[in-house]
């Protein structure tokens, strides 16, 4: 790692806080309109990020370094610390006054679009909290379509890209693309969260409520304006379906999305991710709907709401809850427990394992079997009508076997501060997949993460970011060579 | 497949099942002995099971097909459906008359090495149905050894070797170079046991004892003539000891304790794989040890001692226990489930996921990392002085993927029969593993497999199938490709 790219990713993330400090600004309005006095704290915090980030912009001007993977890495990872520091400074004073550790985990959860909260009475919170909340939720995923769609494939750690986008493209006028590309994004991200927003409304949420949890559907965040969460408007069947479409458009690749509306290519819609994805989420539903209905005796409807909205809001990692799931009897938890692993699609604002790494896999399954009985066979990994080649076999591969190794250690973390065995289990996992909430009784859908040890707060705010950078983008900074040189 | 090398196939199996019939004399003699009628049920098995295999060896006598992998495959899947039928037999009969699931399940929990048992009162039961069980778990451990010295790196399925054994040597002579291989096995294998029981008895553990735990502790198996199993024993520290000791032993392969034992080769120790094994058995113990001794106050050795022994039990897939382990507190709770995932090494009679894929995973994990770093760069996979070819890496990869797929799956299944999430959990893991006992209630260290649905056992019993035989050997069996022409 040479002074240069460090100096320069420092740069840009300076630039980037600046924003973050100008768009402190909203809640503080929000505040100040409803006369709280909690518009002091954002407009301080504003003031002291601003000043703060200019002077480090400035100091750290200076000639461009070039685009190697290594300085995206570097990147990537201080973009992502840098909205969750900033994300936490106003969370630390006025009427929350959280500590450190909250804060960091609050926000942390936030940008990495997990929406586990350590904050109980959020239906009492000033609405300027709750307003930077669903904003540092919304950002965050409008971050991670970014790095799925634009950056991942270009570092080879995954992702499944759209656009021709060679390295050389990216290495003769980096700026220039990246803002076209994000424009485009940025416009179909804020026109569904505004339509989200607005069938909220209509379905009969209130105002503010509607565009805080448009913000948190889209970004597939699950930050709530109220503690039971979308149980809040449980009996508004209306409310939880706009939910869950908008949940399940939100685990959508957005490229597609764009070529889709902006460009009005039906066929880009067939993309074999989608149909993965689709198929395992209409699955799981009809399997957990038939459950409830049969063994559970619920009405018809009721089922198949229930059993929509909390499905689509598990595989989108999410984290909503209508209902605590955890009740509905042992095989509905356990069919929940395994959706808690699958993920959207690449280039959504969805974490988890990720329908295209699934397909991936079998295919590679499949070649793998063959290969054993005709060993000299010779066959490629197809996606759609593209060839995967190795580089993008073994990135697979990696996040699987990473995937299972952290979550298998960090299980023994949790456990060490105190924790339960279903609470290390699915805390470990809920973080690392960045769904929200996990199992058992503390951190259940109708439990809170406020009771944890400090430690384990911390542990899972590593694995909510390890989650959300796709494991290896973090990884790769513990490793030596990464700094050598 | 054709008919050639099926019939082949069958021949051998029956042939095998012959061998088996003469081996149900011996509970018969023991039963006769103690003058228990069951010798009865133990003398009409082998002649039914002998006249039947007779018949079939007779009828499918004929010309020997190619030595192909699909073959191989074939043969593995039959022998060991072989030895669970008849293992299963005699105990549908006599003072057990357990049903016919329950019989299956405890007789591929014995072939496989696995040790959980649906039958309570074994301190009671006579003994030739507890010599019987113990013979399954000695034969289990004899067969797996073969498989993974000698079939399984031959069908590139995984295992280190250390013979050399190319493909032409099997094609031309194999019978009369498994004949010589198995017969040092059978050597070292049947002396280590006897060696194993009679440090058992000298440490005060009774005759008959001493030789059913010692035959199920080098099998790594775990059936015990105790429904306590080694908290019979849990005072005398002495015969904790010696199963640590020789359960470990368990752990390493065989090859080369025949190079160590016969050829006297100290350096055919230095295995990468046997330092790894050794390096996260001795780490869990002490971290255990720490626990029980500051946290829960134990004695320095009683501390030591039951956190080696429930360690390495858990660790080499054994199952023994010498103490409810669950009550330890979270922490030593997640280090065993963690633990439930290791195995011992290749070419053992320890399951799990072994010290040599994590080996091998760990260093494609650091070259995958550097790739990423440095696009160009070029390394290859080592293992020790060996390089690992893409087949082996791919092998590994497979084995790791399969083994979550299946375990989510598994849990689903599990949890539809009525299972709390836990014991879904815990039972898919610990039968995956062969490790033995779960966590929870039910089939925790203290319990027992006896009240699950009989659909949970036909489950668990395909569980335990899928990994005694590396998942794959299971799994192309279902693969169109393997049956076709």
């Amino acid at each position: 790692m040479n002074r240069l790219a460090l100096r320069a990713a420092i740069h840009i993330a300076a630039i980037f806080a600046l924003y973050l400090s100008v768009a402190m600004l909203i809640p503080a309005a929000v505040d100040l309109y409803y006369g709280n006095s909690d518009w002091q704290v954002f407009a301080l915090s504003a003031l002291v990020l601003g000043g703060f980030s200019l002077a480090v912009a400035l100091a750290t001007h200076g000639a461009q370094p070039a685009v190697t993977p290594r300085f995206g890495f570097l990147l990537i990872n201080m973009l992502w610390l840098t909205m969750a520091a900033a994300g936490a400074l106003p969370l630390m004073g006025g009427s929350l006054n959280l500590s450190l550790t909250d804060a960091l985990f609050e926000a942390v959860s936030a940008v990495t679009t997990t929406g586990s909260t350590v904050i109980t009475g959020l239906d009492h919170l000033p609405p300027g909290i709750l307003m930077w909340r669903s904003i540092l939720n919304w950002a965050g995923g409008l971050g991670v379509i970014a790095l799925g769609l634009f950056l991942l494939p270009f570092l080879k750690v995954g992702g499944v890209t759209y656009f021709k986008m060679e390295s050389s493209d990216i290495q003769d006028r980096p700026y220039a693309r990246v803002a076209t590309f994000t424009l485009s994004i940025f416009g179909i991200y804020g026109g569904l969260t505004l339509l989200c927003a607005l069938a909220y409304s209509a379905a009969g949420m209130g105002g503010f409520d509607s565009i805080n949890h448009a913000m948190a559907t889209l970004a597939t965040g699950g930050f709530s304006t109220h503690d039971s969460s979308f149980g809040f408007f449980g009996g508004n069947y209306a409310i939880l379906w706009v939910s869950t479409i908008f949940m399940f458009i939100g685990g959508l690749p957005f490229s597609i999305l764009i070529l889709f509306a902006l460009r009005g290519r039906f066929e880009a819609l067939r993309d074999p991710q989608i149909l993965v994805y689709a198929f395992y989420t209409l699955s799981i539903i009809i399997i957990a709907a038939v459950y409830l209905r049969v063994s559970n005796g619920a009405s018809l409807l009721s089922a198949v709401t229930h059993s929509a909205f909390n499905v689509v809001s598990i595989i989108t990692t999410t984290g909503f809850v209508s209902d605590d799931y955890t009740l509905w009897g042992p095989f509905a938890v356990a069919c929940l427990f395994v959706a808690t692993f699958l993920g959207g699609c690449s280039g959504s604002t969805a974490g988890g394992i990720k329908a295209y790494r699934f397909l991936i896999l079998f295919k590679m399954m499949g070649i793998g079997l063959r290969k054993l009985i005709y060993p000299n066979s010779v066959a490629s990994v197809r996606y759609g009508d593209r060839i995967i080649d190795t580089d993008m076999q073994r990135a697979v591969m990696m996040f699987i076997a990473s995937f299972l190794v952290i979550w298998a250690i960090s299980t023994v973390l949790l456990a060490a501060t105190g924790l339960d065995l279903l609470t290390s289990i699915t805390g470990a996992l809920t973080a690392l997949t960045n769904v929200g909430p996990g199992f058992g009784d503390i951190i259940g859908p109708a439990g809170n993460f406020a009771p944890l040890p400090d430690m384990a707060k911390w542990i899972l705010a590593l694995l909510m970011l390890l989650g959300r950078l796709e494991i290896l983008v973090v990884l790769i900074m513990f490793s030596p060579a990464f700094w050598r040189g």
